[in-house]
């Protein structure tokens, strides 16, 4: 080894002892009769002295070395005169005695520091000095523990990891597929893999009954903001379960993580269905950090003669605790916020609970304080409490009041980041129509099982069939979802027959699946977690692109390599490739 | 959960339990008054029972159940009249209550046995029954046991486990590349990686210091038996060390392997130059199993008149250890042997050591019994051993000796699968020179170090630097190699101008990798271990195809999902590409 220590570990308790570290130089002091350096590896900072009365030629060598220039120097430990408590080593320098320079460096693009002053685009070109940088490397370390975790819990379990081949085949249906050209079978391609969703149930087939794997997917999609057009997720099957044998299990595996790796003990996961989500949360992903659980005021609203209640399918609100004294302002703030496209809303009606016992709202000419106090009463509003009302057709309704919740609970700062609030949302729909194409489509994936008891409606009534399908819900980001699958053969092809797939496409995109279906496939179900995702969680980030070692950018470019890039005419001519523009 | 118990777990403290079990039938014997069917999940086989006098509605259900059948079943445990000691439920089995049928089963194509009666081709189809067979299941709990320990084992000395992408940049160098045409940045490719080699160069520029990953590689090679388009190597890389502390921490590893998942403790692993190697077993991966060192005789042989010596730049041999009275057959067969193009000797000269003191040589005409003797004194060969020997020039005539050497091995039987036999081979030449195309290519790779003593002959005797390149070897088999790489920018260049690369071609290939080189790389070096073929030693094969779960034929096709295929027009289209045929 090039060192005895590293520049994390060196305390007091080594003081006197000739150590050797090697490291980059973070930043260096130039005192005339002392030169401090501040010399950096990936466990900490220490700090070296040299000292010109002493050892003068060393301490000229020491000056001239530049940021970023990697080093080894050889010195005793030394108590410091001028201790550093905000430093694990910050009781003790080195008196260097000896010093190699073990490679020079030019001056960095933008400063190696917590905070760095470099651009997005310039920090993702120089890649490697960004990951010096202790957020980073503190992200990469926070993702290697916790998919160390992963796998210890798993193999606990008797979870096998399998990995499952990385060249498959092209499935039209879903998201975009990246494809391969395959040069010993001419005019072929493979495909890189969406998810291991068939392998994993081939898995079951084959008796593996508990698989998973921290597996690479790729979408080869439009990237909007956050997206990865590879990323990777913890990938689970299990057989001979019911859906609360895989709740149980991974509920248990997030809890293991926020234990290990955070020293955060959750609660069992509450369960809350699609359908209750959608009603009192707007959001099949509802964040329970925090309340305003949504009140219905349809049947009392209506009737008064306000013509936007009383036209609306919903009549819907929350309360603001505290809120009553927004101003005038605040409220066109709201109204503004409900109004923006993309949210939707026609307007926003409010109701004063004012802390004198008044109530005022700006519907005052509709609804008498009599009627507005029986509102009040219904969201069990105190004095002082705001509550913000939408009306309109009801899932429009509801998805525009979800934002207006979760932005009042960003003003209110009630999405605290160190706050940790699970659960399960459960029994989603198994299909969802298309107006456009005038057909159904999984919500899940096509080999979503039915819930038994709704099975009967697949010829009456397939839109109402609820789905043994399950996302597991932190703080309002879906980190994952599963489901229950078919097994049974002859519901496979009914459930492809429903989404509109003749034999011979279902035949042709899954064939094997259901040729393996033939041939004893057990009961089972599985989950895949977004692990990127779970790791800027834990990180208190909401962006991904900090916790992955070489992101892309939005343009899927990997600004490092400067990837992709043109090939060679031998290589398009042994694929058998013409590009056409 | 469907069951209560595995079909591996239940002995006999658990008699008079009421148990319920899921699996597969493996098979089922009717005796009239009794139905035994035989249940098999990942864990073992129970023995299920149903009584016709006392359940005949169950016995006949049962009876007409078929191989592979999904069932749960649920019953008393009860100790076995006629207990099989050979399997770990051999003294139980379950009187059946209750029986639910969970999935039929077609009649497979082939026995679900340890010793299948379906073909190569057959297997790789219906792979999710192959891969019910106890070997292959066994097979891939071992690889994943393996993996664990690897991760623990490297977690333990603070390596972190780094995700690197897979959608880089084809670089023409080495083995040709999988390229993935981007349909976000049109006529443009990523390519898959041969080896995360240049990322994990940069993780050390990053600082990381201690990288691993257990990660997928991808060649587009015209596949020999035996290789595969995508295979998954242990790659590493750590800074600060000089060579002897990466074959430490890695010997390190095999040794801990070893030890957890065969109970094998193992030495310290000796270290073998290049040089020696190919000296004394014609070979860089010599199995040590056996010994049969190579023993030069050309000084002693030459000038005695035999035209074959005197014309040979070496003459050496092996001494087979009691294989004195081979018959004329079995020399005949060597001779055959050593003959084939593939070894290419001219012929084979034997000198029979005989019981009785005696010596007989094929040679007899060109050297007296005397002389012979001193033949047999450098072999340290006792009465009753046979010498085998080769002679023409040194390199060919130590290949062939090295294919002699092992083909004694094993007829002897010295090549035991039990038996694990590692080194280091150490020392290996920088460059290897091509006669066709005159130029030096690098042994390694480009970035492989030269030993700094050697590296004076860069301008002078380029073909006789060596290199800090290692590889681990155990039984014959090159498991894993690697090197100290140049951190060094100025060293890089004269090395890419040593094996022709133009500035510009190193800038477009290499220029990010040397680019972070500017900015304070630290002295590093890793390997690389061949994760299948461990694995496969580990299991005691020599093939890798029965350790990945899906494995590619020899033309790079998924028997099972039937890939390669053809895309659509569509996708095509939006890939900007046509094919040309």
């Amino acid at each position: 080894m090039l060192r005895t220590h590293t520049c994390g570990e060196l305390t007091s308790k080594h003081i006197g002892k000739e150590v050797t570290l090697a490291g980059w130089i973070q930043k260096s002091r130039d005192l005339g009769g002392m030169t401090f350096i501040d010399l950096r590896d990936r466990y900490g900072i220490t700090q070296l002295v040299f000292n010109m009365e002493s050892q003068s030629a060393l301490c000229e060598q020491a000056r001239k070395l530049g940021r970023e220039f990697v080093i080894q120097a050889t010195g005793k430990v030394a108590e410091r005169s001028n201790k550093n408590p905000k430093m694990p080593t910050g009781d003790i320098e080195i008196l260097v005695g000896k010093l190699e320079v073990l490679n020079s460096s030019a001056t960095p693009p933008f400063t190696i520091e917590d905070n760095s002053d470099g651009g997005d685009e310039l920090r993702m070109k120089y890649r490697y000095l960004d990951l010096r940088r202790n957020p980073l490397r503190q992200n990469l370390a926070l993702r290697h523990r916790m998919a160390m975790e992963t796998r210890k819990y798993l193999d606990s379990l008797n979870f096998l990891e399998i990995e499952t081949p990385f060249l498959i085949k092209s499935t039209p249906e879903g998201a975009r597929d990246f494809v391969v050209p395959s040069r010993m079978n001419e005019g072929q391609f493979y495909a890189l893999p969406q998810s291991p969703q068939t392998f994993k149930q081939i898995l079951m087939v084959a008796g593996f009954d508990r698989y998973f794997q921290i597996v690479r997917c790729f979408r080869d999609e439009d990237l909007r903001a956050d997206r990865q057009p590879e990323f990777t997720q913890i990938d689970c099957e299990m057989s001979f379960i019911t859906q609360e044998d895989i709740l149980n299990t991974f509920e248990g595996l997030a809890r293991h993580l926020f234990s290990k790796v955070k020293g955060i003990e959750l609660d069992n996961f509450p369960r809350m269905t699609f359908d209750d989500a959608m009603k009192n949360y707007g959001s099949d992903k509802p964040d329970l950090r925090f309340g305003m659980k949504f009140v219905e005021l349809t049947d009392i609203a209506r009737g008064k003669g306000f013509g936007v209640f009383d036209d609306a399918d919903l009549v819907a609100g929350i309360s603001a605790e505290s809120c009553a004294e927004y101003s005038r302002k605040q409220l066109d703030e709201l109204t503004e916020f409900v109004k923006k496209p993309q949210i939707g809303a026609k307007g926003l009606v409010y109701v004063k609970y004012n802390n004198d016992g008044s109530v005022k709202s700006s519907v005052d000419k509709f609804y008498r304080e009599e009627i507005l106090k029986t509102w009040t009463d219904k969201f069990n509003a105190k004095p002082g409490d705001l509550i913000l009302i939408l009306a309109g057709e009801k899932n429009k309704t509801r998805k525009a009041l979800n934002e207006l919740r979760l932005e009042m609970g960003n003003r209110l700062g009630l999405r605290k980041p160190d706050v940790f609030k699970p659960l399960w949302v459960i029994d989603f729909p198994l299909l969802e129509w298309n107006e456009e194409t005038r057909r159904y489509y999984a919500m899940h994936h096509p080999f979503t099982s039915p819930k038994p008891e709704d099975i009967v409606k697949m010829k009456t009534d397939p839109g109402a069939i609820r789905a043994n399908a399950y996302d597991m819900v932190i703080n309002g980001v879906e980190i994952g979802g599963g489901s229950i699958r078919i097994h049974n053969k002859e519901l496979q092809k009914q459930m492809f027959a429903l989404l509109g797939f003749t034999d011979e496409e279902a035949q042709n995109q899954f064939g094997f699946l259901m040729n393996a279906f033939e041939y004893g496939a057990p009961p089972h179900g599985g989950i895949a977690l977004g692990f990127d995702r779970l790791v800027a969680m834990f990180g208190g980030s909401d962006s991904i692109r900090d916790y992955i070692a070489f992101p892309k950018n939005n343009a899927g470019r990997d600004m490092m390599i400067d990837s992709p890039s043109e090939i060679s005419q031998e290589q398009l001519d042994e694929l058998k490739l013409r590009i056409t523009k």
